[in-house]
């Protein structure tokens, strides 16, 4: 492996050790940094440790944020009786890009899979059960994903918060938007059917 | 943009400013950065510095190299009379990996390109030409690219070297290996047609 100097090689691994990056994908990354200006590269370095440093959990809602309590959670003009609770950071930042959801969330880290052995206690709800006794909150809307793991996780959640009385919904399962019938799975079609509605 | 915090921002702007990195993919990518153990974290940080700090052209035949010479040119037991010329770095790590090849490299760093503007004083060509001046070389092997640029630049190289006396060839051009004739384009077809050898 004399073909590269010791730093690319490291560079280069360094790439391909990140999710998604192949070998290919990582060489031509690292050929990229090397022709980039010092100061981007500099700038890209600080970025990776400076956010690793100082990131960390909201205290409330368990998101990540730079600060104790995250902007959202900080925000005093948003709903803080809604929670939200989704799988993780990204699924948060979905919700936040459509705009017009202004309740608080609840970050879980994950989904109850007893494939993947992670139990009820290995992802962030006994928190949340401590923000239900703790706030007054009037409704808790798992908007855990549509897959099995997020399924269970919602009716565990449901069935945990029900005796509370506080109030719990599931966001909808069907056919997305611009969607095309023929393509879409079966179970789906029929979670579309079961969530009907009726027209004005 | 209030939802995700500054810190993490910067560093999903910083992956997805890298090639063939979009906004998805650089989130992905940061979320990871943010659950990697703090030292790898910091060793990837530090290897985009030192490699973009320390690694140069090496003097001789221009591929990246921390050294003032790189390991190839260094090595006494190659074959220092026959030079391949190549595009890329990437291109002479490709031909290294082989394992076959003995002889030294130059790295043009590009190929002629009236369309881009790249004229043949923008590759390292001169460099070429004093390399033949002040060496003892046998041959040129031009292993550029078989496409348009790549095939311009390799008869410009040929014209320019031919006076000299020096042996100048090309890498073969043909169907690859385990490829399917019925899958391979017609000037591919035809290049393989007329570069055919006699069977012992």
């Amino acid at each position: 492996m004399e073909y590269y100097s010791n730093e690319i090689q490291k560079l280069i691994d360094n790439f391909a050790s990140l999710p998604g990056i192949g070998r290919k994908s990582a060489q031509r990354l690292a050929f990229h940094v090397l022709n980039m200006p010092k100061e981007k590269v500099a700038e890209f370095s600080e970025a990776l440790t400076s956010a690793r440093e100082n990131i960390r959990y909201c205290s409330k809602c368990f998101t990540l944020t730079d600060s104790e309590v995250c902007p959202i959670c900080a925000n005093k003009s948003r709903d803080h009786k809604t929670i939200m609770v989704v799988e993780t950071v990204r699924d948060l930042a979905a919700y936040e890009k459509t705009g017009k959801y202004d309740g608080v969330y609840h970050v879980l880290h994950g989904a109850i899979s007893p494939m993947l052995g992670i139990g009820p206690n290995d992802i962030k709800l006994k928190e949340l059960m401590v923000r239900l006794s703790e706030e007054d909150i009037n409704e808790v809307i798992v908007a855990t994903n549509s897959s099995l793991e997020g399924e269970t996780t919602a009716m565990y959640i449901s069935k945990l918060i029900k005796p509370t009385g506080i109030k719990v919904t599931r966001i909808a399962s069907g056919v997305p938007v611009g969607g095309d019938l023929e393509y879409i799975d079966e179970i789906t079609l029929l979670r579309a059917l079961e969530g009907r509605t009726e027209l004005g």
